[in-house]
């Protein structure tokens, strides 16, 4: 067994995370899920002592083949009669202990609760390096000025560090959501053939809450195979994690943009970068692929919210449609995260760039600022007036805000008559003197981080 | 101001929560926002004393017309420059606390969480009534049996009151969903121009504590203008909601067909229900509405993930994109969830039916039943083999699955062999004998559903 | 090589089209693709002599590995710079042939539209063969009745031919967008660095031409790196596919219910529809898997939809997040197709059980045909209102149609004051008798059908 | 009865379109189709003379009022049972022509396509005059160089006339596809109960057709109540319209970033684009008001889609699910559109800084150019190795391209003996020297776009 992904053809692009979720990372789920029911109804009584462990103990993809599984699959629908009859096949002694109680939906369900919580463990680890990286660069670059952007136009400063310390929250909340999917809603799928564990009599219960012990996974108030709503959950906690982490990316893509240039990823010494055409290309291809995995999730989960309307005890096609979709999401969600550590480890920031482009047009992501000196005097929407009027100047005729305000008679006159002298209008065009509560929201979001590391 | 859709065309079908989200909504809560905005500046000394109140006693949508707000709104891609124009216009004296410190998307974003909060809190009543019920007929019908059904197929004994189990499980879930996004996730959106609350000096955290006070919001680490997993989780906790809801009308449907009959919907002396062209029509309107309006949320949270990917302090579209979707969504959610209180108290159960469905296919669904009796002594995959056998020739022959066991030699033989007598043949064949953990499970989504209420 | 996906575990059910689109797809896709323009480049005059077939013998996947290119993938964001390092090597001498003018872009966007080309071809081969099948049974079938069901509730009769026709309609439909699109929308695309072919100088468009003709794609107007349209109409054809493959499929299952049983799926005497627990279960595999692959062409659709906003001249990202996509879409389609034959060959008709379940609510389904013979005297909705009084006497003493009309006096007495004799009522409950334009419709289905066979 | 939307909070943004979608559309259309029915039975003999006439004169929105419509379509689950009631009513003179033969999804479903034709209608027109000022640019900017931008990096040059024809291009395909949709796929639905005509006897097909005639929609094969491929189709052309224009939205708005300002909008001299709290702000409110439209139509492409699945002969939900859904893309494709001729009719193009952004990168978008002299004499992998270096060098050191070959000994050396001299090294430096194919390209779109224009 071999799993398709891991070594594809763009595997290092969309599949980079530390945990596998293609075929051989299904196949060893199934297993443990079959070899972890074994051992849960000998500790019930239900089966041999020692079948547990000699279940245990072929329930490996080694013992098995894709190939042979799959073709039985198409018989059935799912593959886990297929896999019942083989394992059954290689301990005929612990044959009792194979799959009793157990419908197809149990074994694929619950595996996936394993593939889930292997890969969000490993995405909580990516995670947890790439927030310790975006709080370092919001530490060291807390009075980095540069121009804070909205609908990309220039808009008022901000400094880099308080940029850094959003990516830091964000990431900080993605956490915080996959950890309580992690621990509260990752639970062991358990109901037979219909939901009533019949097949095991009253030992039912029981033998569930063992599985779930062998497993790690929770329990649930009632078997799931039809109330899909952790599906969801666990789904939107990936997608907002590609998010977060898409954001994360898109600001990267545009600060990195030939006219911008206040921040370039690290490309290894012209190890990464490169063009199959253009010899001067050093593309950012961290923050591409992280956004060519992250802009994949809200289709997938769309779909996993669709499915969720499933009939009865068993959806006949909707749970069908959900095994190569949350595997994809999972997948794409591991890639992400990992590509964003790689990101983030080696992201080089520009100060002297940002200052000169937040220079470049002479004052005018400070006219808010400049606006608020005659506040006092004018009322503020006539002082946001004046301010516009002088700013439309200072574009058409190439000059500086200052120039537009104090060789424009009439505005110099109401300047003025403001008392604001010209003194205070050159503080209040300097940038440092407009970051507001900048420090503050940088503080705020690394104690935040120190606090979550430490919990 | 007139709310479109509140007394649409389809608002009786796709608006009945009992909550607004339509312009009348939108304007009331931006109106309720730029007051309480005043009210906090004034509480934070900014503002003179009684502007608050001031502009507290105009900020009513009964003041405004959508008509002019939404022409001025093209000129600047949102309403609120407009909206902050006019309200300052009707109190001149309280012009200073009017919009001070806030952008555009400080308003919007606010206001979002304010008409989230009031239709979650609709929600959530309606679901308390729907679980209510739910948890009536669970206990109700805690031994009605009837077949479960898996891929469509009928499979083994459950009873109503597990299938009703199952829905108040699945409501109670999407309640605890909601009710952490309520407490936790909507907070006020307070950052000024680009996130760092400049013009309000060092006072902008205060003043954004105070206004959060004032709305019953909470305060965010930082301005999360262009971190929006916030957005994802709230719609991923309504889509979930649709989707849990949904299955239940799904479950309807297909057990109000008429050759299935088990359930039936409250059609009110036949004033609901019936058709522009068939007499004879008794239509289950209430659970194929909700399915209309359950379908299209998973679209909509798409949507809100994909357009989470926003650029630097403010995004070009991205966010523009989110306003009527998520309002979209909370009205469709609004609309499901009061259909379901509908749906569900007032449905029929017809036990006759069920035992007669389950009873059609003679003894089929117990077929696992009476395979369990014979693994002891075959061993499971032979057992199965065996009935499975039996099931066909019963189904070919169209005789009872007793029948096709006791009537076909080879099969008698093996049974007497097994020394299986037919009292214990007969005894497997009842639907009551293999229920499993029914009734441990329904007293375990009882007792969820207490403890919730009770919480 | 090996395609991941065609040998997987779950590939026999959502990877059974007669065309891979996996990585040995991609691959060879690549390598045609680069093939075919050392070939145009040689046509063109701009290779030397031979190199065209240099280039051609060596492009198979034989001799490439997924695994060379993978790893170097990760360092350009895309394998193709790796995979032109590999290629030169092999050919040293037809290097100057190998990429010449083409940027990574033009080898990704033209092979996926060779493998969709492929995977096209081979889905149209398939829905000839179903919509075959489904044409002989509108012929065979149109004169059986059943039910027609609007709401999951028995309607008014219809035939089993004309949910045939229905479904043989939308098969017609589904195959006219796949091949608009085969012959029109699937082009080369060719447009080097940023669309301007300058690296050929003036050679540009005469190579792009030829390269189109070599690999039998169309020649668009521009380049088309940016301009994604073609990849929405594309998808679309393939989700409008699935679409209406999962229609039938949905029908299908409904119709298969254990209390409907009018159709079932051909089992392959018992090799196929077995379940891991239950011995008497005989699912219908082929519709379910159907629904498995079909739901999940929306989502995929939603992403290609999405990503086709792309920047400039080349994506940052966006494209990237077609390939898989597009990918799983043409897989997912594929496999459809291919159950669909499988379902619709051996699709078994049950008549007896569809007149027996038209029957069983004793005449309700023509209350509408006999509401008819009430209008002339009556006028349409007092006619209506009279016979929907008379179902609901039927429904609540569980009495027939006629019965609650011939037994009410008032009833009895408004149809003998409309001259509507016995003999006629009884006709009018006649199902045959109400079929309006059935045969009709179904001869225009089968017309239609022979004429898409014959163009 | 007045629209939602047109006159809503955001109608301006969003419901800019020339025709409506909203309440007042949807009741005129289901009148219009009423109306129709009554002549189109008229006219086949199955109404008196004068009826279609009369059922006419009082199919108006004016005599109906949603309130009373909706109310009602709670009951029933849609709004037309009322309608044919109240419709009635008005006209009991010739109530044997109203509603005959019909049923409510024929209703709704054929509202549903007038709609859309009105919708269509509008965008074409809009995109005729986006077309044209696209065609005008391509032309008048044919040879004004600019950055060509791969990744968001500048790549190699390209005029802006060619961005312009591959706007002109991708509008020009859009158009081609809605025509194609108008003309060929909005056909009325008309089937009766569940899709036979029945109450028509033999009529129905004439009277479905005449239907047709009477609305301007084609005639379907058979009624396709539950075959939505058209909708699917429908709405894909409506989503890829949107992601033509969004594109060119995503263009401008990076364009005109003000590190980048290569474009700008009309600003109506400053009546647009301004800030509620920033003087200084010029945003580009057109693209980014279509980028808010833009990106909402994947999500309810996706939702369409998934509806498409209809059980039956009506689906319970999924065509309710519809309704509003259609009407959204409907309205949003009729925004962007006519936000599109807004913003590329006043679109302002600046040359000089176009080529001042290409310059300031002294020459590296030249590199792969000056990579082409070498390849005769070094091969192509070799040639571009060369001037990869020589490109870090230039980056590294902040030299142009020119200096970083010429004072590089070993590479001026390779130079020299590859017989490359200065003056072919500076002209290869020279833009307007390497844009290949642009001026045929630009050549091609207009001349597809005048053939366009004369069919």
């Amino acid at each position: 067994v071999t799993g398709p992904g891991r070594d594809g053809l763009f595997a290092a692009l969309f599949d980079r995370g530390a945990v596998g979720t293609g075929d051989e990372a299904w196949l060893q789920a199934m297993l443990d899920t079959e070899a972890a029911l074994a051992r849960a109804l000998e500790r019930a009584g239900l089966a041999a002592e020692g079948s547990g462990a000699r279940v245990t103990s072929v329930a490996s993809v080694s013992f098995f083949s894709n190939e042979s599984l799959s073709g039985l699959a198409a018989a059935t629908g799912n593959p886990v009669p297929a896999l019942v009859r083989l394992l059954t096949g290689l301990v005929p002694e612990a044959a009792e202990a194979v799959h009793r109680g157990a419908t197809s939906q149990d074994i694929i369900d619950t595996a996936a609760m394993l593939i889930a919580a292997r890969v969000i463990d490993a995405v909580l680890a990516d995670l947890a390096v790439a927030a310790d990286h975006a709080a370092a660069m919001a530490e060291l670059h807390a009075g980095t000025v540069m121009a804070g952007r909205t609908l990309l136009q220039q808009a008022v400063p901000v400094t880099f560090g308080l940029v850094a310390a959003g990516w830091l929250t964000s990431i900080g909340e993605a956490r915080a959501g996959l950890r309580a999917i992690r621990s509260r809603r990752l639970a062991v799928q358990f109901g037979g053939a219909a939901g009533t564990l019949a097949a095991l009599g009253e030992a039912g219960p029981t033998v569930a809450a063992l599985l779930a012990d062998e497993l790690g996974l929770t329990v649930p108030v009632l078997p799931w195979h039809t109330d899909r709503l952790r599906i969801i959950e666990l789904a939107a906690a990936l997608a907002g994690t590609c998010a977060v982490l898409g954001k994360i990316a898109r600001d990267v893509t545009l600060l990195t943009q030939t006219e911008v240039a206040e921040v370039s990823e690290d490309l290894a010494d012209g190890e990464r970068g490169g063009s199959s055409a253009m010899p001067h290309k050093q593309n950012p291809v961290a923050s591409v692929v992280m956004l060519g995995c992250a802009k994949r999730a809200p289709g997938l989960l769309a779909t996993l919210a669709a499915t969720a309307e499933q009939e009865h005890q068993r959806a006949a096609g909707a749970w069908h449609a959900e095994w190569e979709t949350l595997s994809d999401l999972l997948r794409l969600t591991g890639s992400t995260a990992a590509w964003a550590t790689d990101l983030l480890s080696g992201l080089h920031i520009h100060p002297t760039k940002m200052r000169a482009n937040l220079e470049a047009t002479h004052g005018l992501p400070l006219a808010e600022n400049v606006a608020r000196l005659l506040i006092p005097a004018l009322g503020r929407l006539p002082a946001q007036a004046l301010i516009t009027h002088a700013s439309k100047r200072a574009i058409a005729n190439d000059i500086s805000l200052k120039d537009a305000i104090l060789t424009h008679p009439p505005t110099a006159a109401k300047l003025a008559a403001a008392k604001v002298s010209p003194a205070q209008l050159e503080s209040a065009l300097d940038p440092h003197s407009y970051l507001g509560a900048t420090a503050e929201f940088i503080h705020r979001a690394l104690t935040a981080h120190a606090e979550r590391e430490t919990r």
